[in-house]
């Protein structure tokens, strides 16, 4: 039987899966990040994002659906209060929202998601039943991709602040306030993964898990620029530029 | 309350969705059924299509699963064995294989499903989950692109013999086979949709579910398409050329 990684070598493992996979490659950031896309490429990206943002807290759910361990309950629970507020405070999806309505989209349509593409939706969709059928240590580490998140909200909020006018202290909000947030988080999930994968099965099925995440995250940016950069060509029924316009 | 379509009104939109959205009209085909397919294009559609052929038994079987009339499950239950096979009959899959093989790659490796393309997989586990959770009558309907499948299959198998040469019989049983294993199941399915959809909010739901598969086939070609056309980006991790040749 072949040995368990040790932690440090595992943690290296899971952090190299994010070098060689985590969207941050994929040109659709680049462009984004460097001034490069029109107004409606932003659009695009923003309307299709927001399924993945309004999923999140659906996929924490049913995260949380399954543990019986009340203080693993309590210490994931946050995790939707930051998505979807409270009666006090405005969360992520609030947040993104406002963006929507800085980039001149209506709120109501991109909430709606009936422009989103049909890849997008699957993209999340299998995701959140990933968290809701695997074992709880590969449910975990598919979260794990908040570990490279910082990066690219930083690069975010300085590209979107130099290029795009729309952008303001206010519209990108939830990069900002993610800043805060997924550190927190990752920390508690990556302790997780690295207390409860003991085996080296296990660390496979975790490495295999934070793969499958990043495959989620590419593949929506790659039906994004396929749709509305290169080739432009936008599946039947979802979003054309001027749809879901704020009057 | 809106009253309930006319069947025969009925029937013509559930034919209309297809007119305007099955993958018939992706430029993909066109550029297969006219011998614009370099040959590891063709691989690479053969490869990720294996996705597609291997989720239609569990498909069924789900459907199946849920069903509590003896007479709809028999009645179901050739489409798996159609796909499976039988200890007498080679069943779809192995005839896929055969293709596969035909066009030069492992079948092993296809039938490992290693090198799908992520988004290949999101769109194929979408339809099996939707007809595992969704209504018996919304299920069925998402089966009726067979209505547009026979036209499709005539013309793949016209222009792959025109255009390429390892089509020849053997290798393009599968979709010989097709031509009368459809029509067979799409009457029933049909059938059974007129019958069971008799309000309008039915209707309407299976025309979604119909709409719903039309976006699981155009999905697969998008992302086939951006993969290994235009921009022919390929994906971290999926198939590159030159993997999963037969020795």
């Amino acid at each position: 039987m072949r040995q368990a990684e040790t932690r440090d070598a595992f943690e290296a493992r899971l952090r190299a899966i994010g070098a060689e996979r985590y969207h941050d490659k994929h040109p659709f950031h680049a462009l984004l990040h460097l001034g490069g896309c029109t107004q409606d490429q932003v659009r695009a990206w923003v309307l299709n994002r927001y399924c993945y943002q309004e999923a999140i807290p659906r996929k924490d759910a049913a995260f949380i659906s399954r543990v019986e361990d009340p203080a693993l309950r309590r210490a994931w629970r946050s995790r939707i209060e930051d998505h979807d507020g409270s009666a006090e405070h405005e969360g992520g999806i609030a947040r993104w929202l406002r963006l929507a309505e800085a980039v001149g989209l209506d709120p109501d349509y991109v909430a709606s998601k009936r422009g989103a593409l049909p890849a997008t939706r699957f993209a999340v969709e299998a995701y959140v039943r990933f968290v809701r059928e695997m074992p709880l240590l590969d449910a975990v580490a598919s979260s794990l991709t908040e570990l490279f998140a910082p990066k690219i909200h930083k690069d975010r909020i300085a590209g979107l602040l130099a290029h795009y006018d729309f952008a303001n202290e206010a519209s990108l909000a939830y990069f900002q306030r993610r800043l805060s947030e997924a550190p927190r988080d990752v920390a508690f999930g990556l302790a997780f993964v690295l207390d409860h994968a003991d085996t080296l099965e296990k660390q496979d099925a975790a490495a295999a898990a934070l793969t499958f995440k990043t495959d989620v995250l590419w593949a929506q940016l790659d039906a994004l620029h396929s749709a509305y950069v290169e080739p432009g060509r936008v599946p039947p029924g979802a979003w054309q530029p001027g749809e879901g316009m704020l009057a």
